[in-house]
Order: C-alpha cells, then sequence, then structure tokens
C-alpha cells in the first residue's frame, strides 16, 4: 500500500517506472504521482487507463514555485495520509561540443539536476514524514563518478557530470540529516538506457533497464542510507556487476 | 620569473599569498596579479610596497563580465608574455542553521564556489597557454570530501560541502583538457585556519598555514595533475599527514 512521487515522468525512465508501479496490484501501490513538466499522450494514456491509482502532477523542476504548488496538490490528494516513496528522477544530459572549455551551461544544469533534488526532497519532507517507507530514491549516474574519470573521459559531458557528482554530495548529506528520523535516503545509477536522455547508442533498451532499476529503487534495507547503487544486469558484463560503485 | 595571478586577495589566506610571493626575489617571482572584491587597506599597502611587482585587479568572481575586464587588464599589463600561475582561491564558506533541511544558498554558494572558478580560468586561459609554468590550482577543501563525511558531518555547512565537492570534478576535468598542452591543474585544501572564513576555532594561524599552504601551491610535478593535495603538517597530528586525501 506505498504511494509514490516521480518526477520526470513525461518519458523515458520516469515513465515506464510509472507504468511499473502501475501493474502491481494496489495493495503494494496505492498511489502513483507522476509529476512531469510535458504532459505526453504516453502519460495522459497511462492515467486514464489506471482507475485513479496514478496521478499527474504538472511540476517543472526548475522552478520552485511550480514544485511548491505540486506539493500543494499532493498532500490535498493524499487527504491526511503521507507520501511513502520519492524518486527524484528528472533530468538533463546535454552534450557539449569542444568539451569543457567551452561549457557554458553548468549552472542551468546544476538547477535542473541538483537545486531540483534539494526543492522537491524540501517541499515534500512533511509529506515524506507522514509516510511508512520514508525513502528517497535520487536518479544520479556513474558517469559522474570520480571513480570512473577515465572511463568517462571520452563523453562530453561536463556540466552533468559536475552535475551528477554534486547531487551525490548533497544526497549524502540528507541521508546524514534524516537518519535518524528512519529515512533511507539514496543514489542509484540506472545505467545507460536508450531514452531520448541516453540516446540511441546506450547500453541497454528501456525494456532491458527497468527490472534492474526497478529492483534498486524497490529495495527497503536500512544499510542503503547514504549509498550509492548501481543496477546490477548478468549478461552485460563487465558493466553492471558491482552493486556498489566508486563515488 | 613566474607570473601569478591569485583571486580572493582581499584577506585571508589569499592575501598572504600574495605577501609570502612578494616576498621572493624577482627572479623567482615576476609579477603578482591580486584580484579582489574589496580593496582592503592591507591589499593596499601590500600594492605599494611592491615596487610595481603586485598589481591589484578588481575581479567579482560572482559576475562573468567583471572576469572578463579583470583578464583584459592582465592581458594589457602583461604586454604579450604569457600569465604562469593561476590560484582560483576566492571562496564563500556560509554557515546554515538548523542543517540541510534549512539550505536556501546552494545556488548562490555553487556560484561563488564553482561557477567562478569556471569562468576564470575560461577567461584566463589564453594568457595561461602562453605561459611557461602552465599551471592552476584550486583551492578546494575536505570538509567536501565523500571519504570524510562521517568526520565533518558535525559542520552545518551543507551548500559548501557540496560546492567543494562539485569543485573537485570540475577541476579534473579541466586536468583531463588540458593535459596534453603541458598544463599541470589540481585542487589543494589548505587546512582549517583562522580567516575571516575559516573562523576563530580553526586548527591554525595564518603564519603556521602558509608555509604549507605555499608548498603545495609551488609544486610543480606533471603527476599532480587531476590530483587532490593537502596540506602536510608535522605537530597536528592525526591531521594534516596524508598528501592525498580522498575525494
Amino acid at each position: 500500500m506505498a504511494s509514490y512521487l516521480i518526477t520526470g515522468t513525461g518519458r523515458g525512465i520516469g515513465l515506464e517506472l510509472v507504468r511499473t508501479l502501475a501493474a502491481k496490484p494496489a495493495s503494494e501501490v496505492s498511489k502513483i504521482f507522476a509529476a512531469h513538466r510535458t504532459k505526453t499522450d504516453a502519460l495522459t494514456e497511462l492515467v486514464s487507463s489506471s482507475g485513479g491509482r496514478v496521478e499527474a502532477v504538472p511540476m517543472d523542476v526548475t522552478d520552485e514555485e511550480s514544485i511548491k504548488q505540486a506539493a500543494r496538490q499532493v498532500e490535498k490528494s493524499l487527504a491526511g495520509k503521507g507520501l511513502d516513496v520519492l524518486v527524484n528522477n528528472a533530468g538533463v544530459l546535454p552534450i557539449t561540443e569542444g568539451g569543457i572549455e567551452k561549457m557554458t551551461d553548468l549552472e542551468s544544469v546544476f538547477r535542473t539536476n541538483v537545486t531540483s533534488v534539494h526543492w522537491v526532497t524540501t517541499a515534500l519532507l512533511p509529506l515524506l514524514e507522514k509516510g511508512s517507507l520514508k525513502k528517497i530514491v535520487n536518479v544520479s549516474s556513474t558517469v559522474g563518478s570520480m571513480g570512473f574519470v577515465d572511463y568517462t573521459r571520452h563523453l562530453s559531458c561536463p556540466a552533468y557530470k559536475v552535475s551528477k557528482y554534486a547531487l551525490n554530495m548533497l544526497t549524502v548529506q540528507w541521508a546524514q540529516a534524516l537518519e535518524d528520523r528512519g529515512f533511507i535516503v539514496y543514489v542509484i545509477s540506472p545505467g545507460w538506457v536508450k531514452t531520448d536522455l541516453g540516446g540511441p547508442a546506450a547500453d541497454l533498451t528501456l525494456a532491458q533497464a527497468i527490472p534492474a532499476i526497478e529492483e534498486v529503487v524497490l529495495r527497503q534495507n536500512k544499510e542503503d542510507n547514504g549509498r550509492f547503487l548501481d543496477v546490477v544486469m548478468p549478461g552485460f558484463e563487465p558493466r553492471y556487476t558491482n552493486r556498489f560503485p566508486p563515488w
């Protein structure tokens, strides 16, 4: 009977996570708030076929007022109940031709990938405190791992790397702050998936990736608080073999 | 005969670094550009007693136009010569009462501590390419180390931690980009010093810290490119014993 709010659900991983959760019995998943900037046809269809379990929530994560407005909608809809799980999934991955010397989008990417998570978390915290699972899952990436900089060197997305690296430190601080109140707060890397964000050269189809992403999102282990978790997928060695990637 | 540009030289570590370099013979240090937001009396005095070797450069590191203007002044002053060493030292350390849940300064601190470094580096790159040492030293902090989060947990400066952590990833990407052109780009932690930024409870006086900071700033090792270097100070064990702290 858990309730979820997922950001970035217009398409890609966010949309597929909503679809996957909506396919579970109501005894497991009571409600999914699908926060989106653009209400795509796919999301609209999911909402209307969900029998009320999926609720679309307009939210521009780069706009704090929009987030507060969305939080009010969620609070009203929950009618006194708490929110169990927040998945901060919205994000951007811009490619910078010419590399870091030509990077002009550091702050805008930081806003979308890091500040947004802070704002959404802050706005929904009162509802999460009333929830029973008290879980916050932030979608980061091993592309932003210091331990992998030699492998990711050829990827020309400098602002994305800084932002995901920074998101990890933001998350750990939230994990420290909320630990005593029973929260589990962690970052995950969802793998490199063929979405609009990941591009056509990615490792995984959405169909391949979603079960592994679902597994890591649905974990409910106290020990995960403050951790960085990767998807684990047999058959894609040497990738996706290590549950705990380097920061 | 090396030339330096140091940011944040109105006071604290930046000012003392300028003073230390200015005390060296002209055969070692030809010119020091002291970039500052506020031209303090102490800096004014340093400039006037330097016989032209210390030049004050007005620069608000939170304003890209101000940085570009400063770069034009430096270029004109160098009159065709290159700049050898850039020390990105300017930064802020705001305390957030109530911890990360109350943090509202994430973006402003990111601007001052991270974006600024990117802007200054980008603006001065043409002059640094003409320099002979080709060195960029970014002042970070082990307070922003993921490896030390258990030790720094009690320090309520969440935006600072995120910003210094992010600065490390920014720096490593610059190090990767400039390596083939003979640059050495690294981050340092200057220790916890009794300055306006560090506060009166800090470990070290400026007089104690500056020789160790100078040592790490003046290193000229190719192997340092992309590294994180700490000050090493015998007599302060268990602190300041490890030249290479965790990220």
